[in-house]
């Protein structure tokens, strides 16, 4: 199947255009005729063979690739989304974007309802995961590459990553600035990234020789700005005076870092002199925002990446092995944990 | 058609399953046997006629609309986005995003390669408009709906706002704040949206009794954070002290103004009190972001939702004459031109 690639790529080059318009022209689909004639001329004089032409048109390729999370609206599958289109684009692959709904099922419903008339694959970012989704995936009608947890033992290729390795390096990070009234401000615990966010909050707090004041998990229902902002008002609105306050928040994503700092500063109190705040995803918002955000990176554009090419390779070849990638964490610190030496940051007027 | 579309309904309420469940289970493509069964079952017990059923099957209808934008990363299309969810998911469509890349030619292909089998219609913004992407429009396979400028002139459905007069708003309101050194930050000017803001520029400083001290427009390739930042960084190297300083940034959109507001908190300079910056679109971002963003609303959630209706108008008859929604600007005043009474903005530390 490469080499009826190999051969579809020569013709493309050929007559000037993407792979997904000289696949188009020679289906005869959603092509005007100006490129039919000109991607058939070019078919021509390569001695393009008929045979491949109806090995590609046996194939049904659509030339598009779904794309399915939960909200798009969240910067981080945003950035998954460029790495995605990066590595497919040169390959005349369109990329579409779907939601899978907040439910395993709604997710395992979005993946069964796929033909391979609609797209050739699928990479999906489950934010919940059950039995009956590993199966609706293993049974899905065009190959489907997961980012989230590993899924080599389901025989499934993805993309994983250690958000629970990641908490703990900004915990720990908090902790050596002195900190030791820390809050950790966690999306629902029941989805796959705040099961693994908590398990990392609670490993690092019991490692030996870790010895806070007092430590507390608030969990909200949306991994949101708004749902952030509730929470840290609610936690402030608690507290009985400076010593009975947190002086740090580490937030399982960006998003909610945002809104506890927009909390934090409604009451005239500094970021971070008073309460340093982490998140997790390191988003461009995240980087542009006064005081800009310390995160801790999952790699959102490398596993976007990794992901985009284990689809080419499944678009390839849909019976090839499973495969697995793995990116770390990396802490990335900036002004919202350590004040910058310039200003732009810090205490409000 | 309507009629067929309630029965349809009616089967889906007796199966208690989505409307597209019960197509799709129907047609008998991507659902679980005991889907089928299910639904057959409860299309029986309604008499469900297959007259109705052959009706529907020659539709073919995918029960997806598609939704193209130039860049999802753009927090103003995930406002719409989620209008447009809003809208079609109680009637069991399912929303897709494509990118339609930069051009009207790139753009027109997308709208060329759509076929009735795989979307029953598209709502879609073009960044750039022309005449042959007009004519593709016209004759696109399924009905389309523009959100962008008026083209009812075209016969094409469409939902327009007046972005020009929204930056007149925003040019009035630092006027009236006393501000007479005043930047226009905009994106490319042959975009639609581009073109259009410049044109409001223009007409509000051309305005009898507009006196300002300098007006100059800064004209970036891109509606981004970092081309805004990136330019305002350059307009501050520029002046000699002070005087020399624009005093009031009006931005085409809330991305170039977050981009600006950081470049000037950069140099320890103060928003508003040394510059006032105003976006464009409301978004969320802007809304939360220290400090929160004055900006014009082009009301995205509501043109999101009117082109979702026109949109379910068009699918249940696409011979219906073509229809216009025009919705106006509001300028939303907040921390960035006006200092809020308590902490949280303004100077850095």
């Amino acid at each position: 199947m490469t080499s009826t690639r190999a051969t579809l790529l020569q013709v493309a080059e050929r007559a000037g255009v993407s792979l997904a318009s000289t696949s188009r022209a020679l289906h005869g689909t959603g092509a005007s005729k100006e490129m039919v004639e000109r991607v058939r001329a070019a078919a021509e004089e390569l001695g393009y063979s008929p045979d491949a032409i109806g090995r590609s048109l046996r194939m049904k390729k659509t030339f598009q690739i779904a794309f399915a999370v939960a909200d798009i609206g969240n910067p981080v599958y945003v950035e998954m989304l460029r790495a995605i289109h990066e590595v497919l684009d040169p390959h005349g692959y369109r990329v579409v974007v779907m939601s899978t709904g907040d439910t395993a099922t709604s997710t395992g419903e979005l993946v069964r309802s796929l033909s391979s008339g609609f797209v050739d694959g699928m990479i999906v970012v489950p934010l919940r995961t059950d039995d009956e989704l590993v199966r609706e995936i293993r049974q899905a009608p065009v190959p489907v590459v997961v980012i989230g947890r590993a899924m080599d033992d389901q025989g499934i290729s993805s993309v994983s990553t250690d958000s629970a390795a990641g908490i703990g390096e900004a915990v720990r990070h908090v902790y050596s600035l002195g900190r030791r009234r820390i809050v950790f401000l966690n999306g629902p615990r029941e989805t796959t990234p705040g099961a693994a966010r908590q398990r990392g909050f609670d490993a690092a707090i019991a490692a030996e020789g870790f010895a806070a004041e007092r430590v507390e998990t608030e969990t909200v229902n949306d991994f949101t700005v708004a749902a952030g902002l509730a929470a840290a008002r609610r936690l402030l609105a608690r507290a009985s005076g400076p010593a009975d306050r947190f002086d740090a928040v580490v937030a399982a994503n960006d998003l909610l870092a945002i809104g506890a700092i927009r909390a934090v500063r409604e009451l005239g109190l500094s970021v971070p002199e008073d309460v340093a705040v982490t998140g997790m995803d390191d988003t461009e918002i995240g980087q542009v925002f006064l005081p800009s955000l310390t995160s801790v990176s999952l790699g959102s554009a490398e596993r976007g990446r990794a992901a985009a090419r284990l689809m080419l390779g499944l678009a390839d070849d849909p019976d090839q092995p499973s495969r697995q990638v793995a990116v770390g964490p990396t802490l990335m610190v900036r002004e919202s944990t350590v004040p910058a030496s310039g200003a732009g940051t810090g205490k409000g007027a």
